[in-house]
């Protein structure tokens, strides 16, 4: 019988439970709403149970496969208690032993993370870090978050914490961030960052279009659609997130010095708008021993199953590959 | 008989070698100039003829020892090719194979990294960090160099040359940089920063103070004796780079989340002048989930020998404890 690990991606609305071989191949896949549980055990007892269904239904159609571990990627987890401490984006609030509730319920090694950490994973496992060893994973969603992997290893820091890039702070005084410090980098680039930057361009110099918005919602998708039909405003707004992504990667650059840098999230999917002004920027921005060697390159996971390929991968990592 | 190692460090003016045992006790020195030696081969002999005498003298005095090995600190030492690469305070030009070099003259294994990397090894084995497994250590000297331990690793990143803290960009369109790009870290956190920055003060606000200087040389250490015989503008000059420094380590954190920060070299000395500022605006400028965790602590290396101790651990770092 082939084995398989149980992944689970915790998100503020949703989480995605997935059976992913060692290959990456999905097995199956299932959700459940996460703001349905108040009490975290509640939803670790609702997954554990689609997890053994999903297992259940393996054998009808894949010959059956045996549960070898579980994977979780969640916002504010800690690799080292298997905990989620403090997350902003969850109900539950405090400290929460999460691995260790999954372990009990589903009696296998179980093994948690952030959720950047374990896209990175992901894309040392299934995607384009496969044979790399030093790499700098960016997630740009609502925030910016990041996973670096020095020498084939994850840096977790000594308290678990390391790798929270969108909080460099890149502006003295600058955006107000929801940490409650200035100029985080994420209040720049990532899709909230860029919708602050169109309005500040438009409010500062064409209220015209500031008017004929009206009541149109704008957020990052909007202004990827406007720029792609020619707005100027819009357009400058991918050149300036691209210009401070790009000189905040030319910094990281200086830590780590990696062989490449994965862009991952729906502002990465806006492809060369972002990543043209981003790469000129990051290569003039580069301290001289580095030019021309390091790669700015999209994820190749894809969107919608990274998460759980992300924590497939984590605890595959930690599973021997004899088993 | 005892082991030891050759411990050798390449200075832009001086080369220092020493013969250090384990325990970091150093049982003979010695230095050569290295302008003397246009042909970094001549160097090397000249160098291991030092320290074979060294070996010679150890056996009457110190009931002998056998060379085990070989550290080398060098400017713009890459650990992975044991090479020196385009050192701009070196007189030799190029790449230079200089621990293959070494590894030939003293027929023992030979090691090579950058001055800070193996300043960072020393403060491992012999210093303050011996118990710890995540940190940075900072040099402050006429630049700013650094180290980053990981998991009890150093960070050398896919191509030997991670770690240059000082050329991260702390000021878009900052104080010009030696390597050609501007607002470098090390422009202000450095003996060459706080000149710059005392120069700026006095200049911009307190022309008298700058007629008052007449021919006085201004460097870091008259700063010092400035500020502590109650120079308001020199004062002011330690604040600015402690706000500086303590903002570009809060930022650190973010990559690595270690459990210390090291601070090492002249401006190190200045004590609470320059510690004081960089903690309040270390800690101010730190993402909560760091704040009150990580100290930031006087390197206790001995400021003289640190760079033979720093080049010594490398090499022990690589040597069976068994030998």
């Amino acid at each position: 019988m082939h084995q398989a690990v149980a992944a689970i991606d915790i998100g503020g609305t949703n989480t995605v439970i997935g059976l992913v071989n060692r290959d990456g191949k999905i097995l199956g896949k299932d959700s459940l709403r996460t703001t349905d549980y108040t009490d975290p055990k509640d939803l670790v007892a609702a997954a554990a149970k689609k997890i053994f269904a999903l297992v259940d239904v393996s054998r009808s159609q894949n010959g059956g496969c045996a549960l070898a571990g579980a994977g979780i990627g969640t916002p504010n987890g800690n690799y080292f208690s298997g905990t989620i401490e403090f997350a902003p984006n969850l109900k539950w609030k405090g400290v929460i032993p999460l691995a260790e509730y999954f372990s009990a319920a589903l009696q296998v090694k179980t093994v948690l993370t952030n959720d950047a950490n374990a896209a990175a994973f992901g894309e040392m496992y299934f995607g384009g870090a496969k044979w790399m060893k030093d790499f700098i994973f960016i997630t740009l969603g609502t925030g910016l978050g990041s996973g670096i992997v020095v020498d084939g290893r994850m840096i977790y820091g000594h308290d678990g914490f390391a790798g929270e890039l969108g909080h460099v702070i890149v502006m003295q005084h600058g955006r107000q961030c929801g940490c409650g410090r200035k100029g985080c980098l994420e209040q720049y680039c990532s899709a909230t960052g860029i919708v602050k930057t169109y309005l500040e361009i438009i409010r500062s110099s064409d209220p015209q279009a500031l008017d004929s918005l009206g009541s149109t919602v704008v957020d990052a998708k909007t202004i990827y659609e406007m720029a792609l039909s020619g707005d100027e405003n819009a357009f400058y707004a991918f050149n300036y997130t691209g210009e401070m992504l790009g000189l905040a990667l030319a910094n990281s650059v200086a830590y780590t010095s990696p062989q490449a840098i994965f862009l991952f999230g729906g502002l990465a999917q806006a492809g060369e708008l972002l990543f043209n002004p981003t790469i000129i920027s990051f290569e003039k921005n580069l301290l001289n021993i580095y030019r021309d060697k390091i790669k700015i390159l999209p994820s190749s996971l894809p969107e919608n199953d990274a998460p759980i390929l992300g924590a497939a991968s984590l605890i595959w990592n930690e599973l021997p590959a004899a088993l």
